[in-house]
């Protein structure tokens, strides 16, 4: 039997059995709309308390200030457009970073084609946003800054809570897109000073499809989506009852263990970083530390990104050259060449992210499986050029 | 045992035990992220396409004219929000009509707040848009018609072929919302002549927080949630796979079906239909025939409808005044208040919706108890009203 080893929890995780478990009975049983006032609808409702209660315990927030999305990018969307329009008056200047996910950068670049300024940080060769550049940024008509919360292509964990302390000193929104930290690392929204934050259920073990936005209490923000009343006339739209009850269910999972996983998966990406960097020609990229605890990244030299990750797909090992949204598209990860690579060097990366199935025997076997594969790809290369001269 | 009768298809339905079934491997076991190359992935991708094939046939469009969304206000929201902001340079004016879901005239009433005109359209005492009136209403600047395929409250269906003439004719792009329509009645979009189409999947036994625009090839629409390149690049956001899943099951389900459902319910309302009409003092709203099969909504003389709803809810029967979304609004309805019934009316107002459980016994089961309880409910009422004389 060949074996199976997904590493690319970043991408997406499976849903957790006892997350199904306790959706289940939403589908079939407890359907009725939560608008209506029958029996069956206010078991819908009273389950939707129930989880947000879950979404907002675990970055500190209160229950009436979580809304629920279908998922991180509509978060991330209506965090920025909805801030943008109804604060456009104050000014229409808004600061982000090179390194944000799509959501963020294209939802930034639409903005721009309406009449707003963006300005895109740099961040260093680590891929952390520096505070003097961002402090230098700011602007008199500055209505925003959104640097999310830790990268999903490097790991690397921005300095949240210095940038929540100058944006609220400067009275300016600050957005953070966490839909990789959440359920991962402990985050608190009030001691960081955070006013907006975007999640995905589906990286910590919930359902597809399924998301939220922290929005502070008081805060001025449009909706992104006109129609019924639910989440309290911010959201419209019949609730996904299902999709909300695990999203609750998985959140409270990930707190409850999240201290000893996270010592786990930071054993395990040290072990598998250890192993991988033995393989000559090889750089890590991101920081040693200061990382996701499941993130790996890393720079094989004269070895190709995509030709590794099919490699590795024959052999039953899942990963991938970086974010999964651009996964198959030709150009080099924004993400690399932000922290300096070279073109060719981001595309000779690969990102295996570990996460709740993860073993030390799976860590081991993609090391040996990577020096292997990777020793006959340069052979290869090298015959190839041989013949060519 | 109590028994427990759901009269509110309307507002959402139970997921089909096989859909649910068809859509469970894709949580815990076909989980990959559709966007990367590995196998599990592959898996998912294969499965968006079948569910896509599944929707477009239903409407007879073309696979690549449909566009997951996260249910039938998004669907809305984009179709309306994102034909606006690409062609408002034609034009600024959108007509619509007065009995649309909010999901409709709040995104046409946030338009208007950002520049836009919006032309309300009224109904005929049977909630039928009059052509002559759309005619008129056409302007130079007229860029959209968005009329909606079947009323949610009262089930009228709109004359959807002779308005997506006029449309073509006059060069205008035409939106139907046909969130209640789909799966219940047949639908041809290129006979039609439609341009954009939404639908929810909850409707039609599909699961919550999935739906589904379809968009005619070579329109110019913007996006309404930017980000990662799925769907083609027009929505951004990792695929809710399961609900995709769900969503394409449970329409072929439907079209399979639609015929004999179609005449098993038609038979059903009318029956319901005839039984009311003989408690005293009830009037239909609506057409007697030309609404949706599964349909009824009915005032009855000097009695409040959410006591109604609440009286029925305690023997087991589960039905709504009208739209789920407004329902514990004290607004009268904007759709019978269309339809020309006084505020009074509008609230001593009842919507019956029957589905794919709903049985003969159910029907006359429901009749006699609405039949002691109106007679119960008038009863207390002239107490009252005798001992305040
Ligand atoms: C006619 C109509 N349009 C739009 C919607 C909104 O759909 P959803 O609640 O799935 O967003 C509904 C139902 O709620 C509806 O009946
Ligand atoms: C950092 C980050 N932001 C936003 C998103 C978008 O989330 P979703 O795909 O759930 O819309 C992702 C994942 O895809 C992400 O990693």
């Amino acid at each position: 039997m060949k074996r199976e080893i997904y590493m690319d929890y970043a991408a997406t995780t499976f849903v957790k059995p006892e997350v199904l478990k306790e959706m289940n009975p939403y589908f079939t049983e407890y359907f009725g709309n939560p608008s209506s006032v029958y029996y069956i609808s206010r078991k819908t409702k009273m389950a939707i308390v129930k989880a947000r209660e879950s979404v907002s315990k675990t970055i500190n927030a209160n229950k009436d200030e979580i809304f629920f999305t279908s998922g991180g990018s509509e978060a991330d969307n209506w965090a920025i457009k909805g801030i943008a329009l109804a604060n456009g008056n104050k000014g229409r200047h808004i600061i982000t970073t090179k390194i944000e996910h799509h959501a963020v950068l294209n939802t930034c670049g639409y903005l721009e084609k309406h009449g707003f300024e963006i300005s895109y940080l740099p961040v260093d060769k680590s891929g952390r946003v520096d505070l003097d550049s961002l402090r230098k940024a700011i602007r008199e008509d500055t209505i925003l800054v959104s640097v999310m919360f830790a990268n999903n292509e490097i790991g690397t964990l921005e300095p949240i809570e210095e940038i929540g302390k100058l944006c609220r000193e400067k009275g300016i929104l600050f957005h953070t897109d966490a839909v990789q930290a959440v359920g991962n690392v402990p985050i608190d929204v009030q001691k960081m000073n955070i006013d907006l934050l975007s999640m995905a259920a589906h990286k910590f073990y919930g359902p597809k499809g399924m998301g939220a936005l922290y929005i502070k209490k008081g805060i001025k923000i449009d909706g992104l989506i006109q129609g019924g009343s639910q989440e309290r006339g911010r959201r419209a739209g019949t609730e996904n009852i299902p999709g909300i009850v695990g999203m609750g269910k998985a959140l409270s999972l990930a707190s409850e263990n999240m201290n000893e996983e996270s010592k786990r998966l930071t054993y395990l990406r040290d072990r598998l970083i250890d192993g991988l960097l033995k393989i000559p020609g090889t750089r890590l990229n991101g920081y040693r530390t200061n990382r996701l605890p499941g993130n790996v990244n890393v720079t094989f030299d004269s070895v190709d990104g995509e030709v590794l990750v099919m490699a590795l797909d024959d052999i039953g090992i899942y990963a991938s050259t970086g974010s999964a949204c651009s996964a198959g598209s030709i150009e080099p990860s924004h993400v690399l060449t932000a922290i300096g690579l070279s073109d060719k060097n981001a595309k000779s990366s690969l990102r295996l992210t570990l996460g709740a199935k993860t073993t030390e025997e799976d860590v081991d076997y993609a090391v040996s499986s990577l020096n292997e594969i990777i020793s006959k790809l340069r052979e290869n290369n090298k015959k190839w050029s041989e013949r060519i001269d």
